[in-house]
């Protein structure tokens, strides 16, 4: 299986993370999303809507968008359980992280650090929407270790691939002990360093 | 049970164009998203995530966002074969309608319709997207009948219902033959009538 992604990005780091979680076997194809790789004829033959993450398998079957390709990729795994329920708690995470979370928290990181926007300058409207957004998984983690279910899912993997980058993108997370304790744990159960010891 | 939503909302005619299909019994209970009826303790207690659609079932458990209770609802019929490759392509298009497709086709649409913005007020970045949207499912649709598998499934409902009222967001679909048939087959499938009708 071959990874198409930007090691940088949050959306494609999901698929690193859950791919090592799983030990499966890949090679990773990097993407430069700033020098339009993700445009060229090859590149949209084989994943029309030009996107990173993507993944192709050695049959030729393509794949993209991260969540479903996480959802894909983790079927029959303890990551995404086969009762049905369990399956549209996680979906409903993932489809909000979609709409609600990730066009705000990862937007302003991509305007900070791949744009070189200074935190001030930020959209005024997509901070304030990712700041609700945190406070909204902030409500949920207070009294759970978890986002979708009582385990570990794929859920919490689409949710703190940009949720333990956030202050790349100049949100504060110090006063919001349920996401900063849970990202902990996501990291722990992924086995990765955390995020802030990285970057700095 | 009782589907939660506002009739005049694409992401809500979802939920009741599938539920229609599928010949499930439901109560709708309608929420004026203008009003704030979304943000009231009563409703965030059952819908954290504050939004429409939801649904409530008779024992209790609810669920939100769009995709995923199309997805929880068509589980066993014909809209969400049970092979799981067929599962990955029609999850790309619900993540990719949440992600490209909605917040331009349908911002624009409730920022006229909703909001009373002119035409010629829209936001260019969202109108550039929008088009560059719609252009990409006209490239899918020139030479197939439907999105993602050879049939009709959940991903042409959710394409289809904002797809459908694009041209009350200012988007014109007239130079676009593949979008325009596709849309027809999708209305003839769901036995509705022509959005274009209906709104005149």
């Amino acid at each position: 299986m071959e990874i198409y992604g930007d090691t940088a990005s949050g959306n494609c780091q999901k698929i690193r993370l859950l791919a090592d979680y799983l030990g499966l076997h890949y090679t990773w194809v990097p993407v430069d999303i700033t020098k339009g790789q993700t445009r060229t004829a090859d590149y949209l033959a084989k994943f029309p809507q030009g996107q990173v993450p993507a993944i192709a398998f050695d049959d030729g079957r393509c794949l993209a968008q991260s969540n479903a390709i996480m959802r894909y990729l983790a079927r029959g795994s303890r990551l995404l359980p086969d009762d049905a329920w369990a399956q549209a708690k996680i979906d409903e995470w993932l489809f909000w992280e979609q709409y609600s979370h990730e066009p705000y928290i990862a937007v302003c990181r991509f305007q900070m650090l791949y744009q070189g926007r200074p935190k001030e300058a930020r959209e005024a409207w997509r901070v304030e929407r990712g700041e609700r957004a945190i406070d909204l998984m902030e409500n949920q983690l207070v009294d759970r270790e978890w986002l979708a279910t009582g385990a570990f899912t794929i859920a919490d993997i689409a949710l703190v691939a940009y949720s333990r980058l956030a202050h790349e993108g100049g949100f504060d997370l110090s006063g919001r002990p349920g996401v900063t304790a849970w990202i902990s744990r996501c990291e722990n159960a992924l086995g990765i360093r955390r995020a802030s010891a990285v970057c700095s």
